[in-house]
């Protein structure tokens, strides 16, 4: 038995989404079923409709919000009528190092993307939250912390623990210096929370209109990048760069102005990195890379963020307005992520 | 008042090395002057005399033990006739953090290389150690090991060095699995140092030819990098790679037999990285860079090289070889390391 789904799906590479009905899997012993209220939009999304997309109808999304509806079996972390929230994993192996660690993202057999992957189980493939459901297996479900404005936990899901992650695993806190690099989906949550642990934060924007903005959100300083004297005067300082650019840019200006021993983090995934190796011999500065957190650190993200109050800056949209919001965020223009409200679909429908 | 001094140096780019007398500057009061007994040929030579090199003549030699013939008024660190050692760096600020920790080649102003630069005190261009006598700053000159080939010492001090820092830096020790990428004048040193360091090693190399001498130099394994199969069977196994290759050659291969949260070490300072950001996020992995370390990580290199027996494999050759040192060193053509012998050359003058 299957469920007619309705979901927002791209039919080719690049191409536009429209609405689509797909035959859903049912609900294994360990799966919950999860009635999507709020998806947002995030740059993989746009990544994947285009150059990195596997099999096509894609229906993307994978930061999303919702009510449980049906639990498997043996499901016994959440039940019917919880809100939860899912990310960008759907399942993992369970077994190896990572996994047993709680760092699903870093699974040896590569953990299960929560769209345009291959169910573990041989079950077709998965599909993402710009849809009526998703099934995911409950360990990758998380509760929504109370409190906190569902719609603008979405995005912590995925833009939140990228940022998060790298932010704890370098020791961003009381005594560092970071800074966060293009000041976006990730870049306003890296800041947001690496004032809330206690770093001092200095955000980089090539954009002088953000100025204000990076402060607001809780930037001690900001440095427009554009302006090479500001940019020298950096020289050595940083303990951490978290940088969320996605496009390949030059790191080399960024790489001087970390201190001796200091990490550049690369979140923004570009399809290459643009840096001087000399620029990283002196000093002994190294360029790592992150992306969003397994089940511990994502619990512990949500946690952090009930305590202090840390939602994305969103603008809600409807389904009509997903090609557009997808538009938008390719030109950048969003403060700072787009969350769709999934429920205007229903109501519609 | 100046000292003319025997050298070789190339007169213009990518030329060859010939004999050349200059005016040396007098020792200053922090100063010891040391005649050259033997300097090892590094790749840094070949890529000075190459792309990098400043202002030509330039005299070459960045690794060299000798004796030292006179001290400047305040030195108290060396007495006339102790055989020291010197390495790529001859002075540094010696007031910036990492300086006053003794990482002095991470000075903020950029340390003084030992070749090529500028001396701090505005006396002209420093020239290196393929002549008779060097004149250095006390703190960079090191008192060489009883009991060890001084010939053999020589190519510790930037090589040596050079592989060293970083093993020590990223932990390789007991429990660790480190890979050392290419078995040449870094590599092979590399392998000895990370098995005494306690390491399981594995070395990776291309020649089948090197697999007998790896195991020789220490290494627990050898693998074949042209073997995809051998290489996938790799996958996510070692928590520190160093990487000796000095030429652009594809990374995300070796990214992917890094474990989790490992880090591969780039010492062969090719022009750029080839790398995937892909085959970085899966596993949170590093590239970092590495050069030689300051004062206090070159002294506890050489303590370790006592403690431990390590030296350079070397070949010794007069100054009339060294044009045909360069080349084959070039063509990669040399166990391990080059050491000229420069007494030879006095005795011919």
């Amino acid at each position: 038995m299957t469920t007619t789904i309705s979901a927002y799906a791209a039919f080719e590479r690049g191409g536009p989404v429209r609405p689509w009905t797909y035959e859903q899997r049912d609900a294994r012993e360990h799966d919950v079923r999860v009635e999507v209220a709020y998806c947002g939009i995030c740059h993989t999304d746009l990544h994947s409709i285009g150059p990195w997309g596997r099999s096509f109808p894609l229906v993307p999304g994978h930061e999303l919000v919702g009510r449980v509806t049906e639990t498997g079996s043996a499901v016994t972390a959440h039940r019917v009528g919880d809100l939860v929230a899912v990310g960008p994993v759907v399942d993992s192996c369970g077994q190896c190092p990572p996994c047993v660690a709680g760092q699903e993202t870093m699974c040896f057999t590569v953990a299960t993307a929560t769209y345009d992957a291959e169910d573990r189980q041989g079950d077709g493939p998965t599909r993402g939250g710009f849809a009526e459901q998703v099934i995911v297996h409950e360990r990758f479900a998380y509760r929504v912390p109370d409190g906190l404005d569902p719609a603008a936990v979405a995005p912590l899901l995925c833009a939140g623990s990228t940022v998060f992650t790298p932010l704890r695993h370098w020791g961003a806190g009381p005594g560092k210096t970071v800074g966060v690099i293009g000041i976006g989906g990730l870049g306003h949550l890296g800041v947001k929370f690496a004032r809330a642990l206690g770093a001092h934060v200095v955000a980089f924007t090539t954009s002088a209109a953000k100025v204000e903005d990076a402060l607001a959100l809780g930037a001690h300083d900001v440095v427009l990048s554009s302006d090479p004297e500001r940019m020298a005067a950096q020289a050595n300082r940083f303990d951490l760069l978290l940088d969320t650019v996605p496009a390949v840019h030059p790191m080399t200006p960024y790489m001087l102005t970390l201190a001796p021993g200091g990490t550049l983090c690369s979140v923004g995934l570009p399809a290459s990195f643009d840096v001087a190796p000399f620029a990283m011999v002196v000093g002994r500065r190294s360029l790592a890379t992150g992306g969003a957190g397994g089940t511990a650190e994502t619990r512990e993200m949500l946690d952090f963020s009930a305590e202090h109050r840390i939602t994305a800056d969103i603008e809600i949209i409807g389904p009509d307005d997903i090609n557009a919001g997808l538009k938008r965020l390719e030109a950048n223009d969003v403060k700072y992520r787009f969350v769709i409200d999934m429920a205007r679909t229903r109501s519609e429908h």
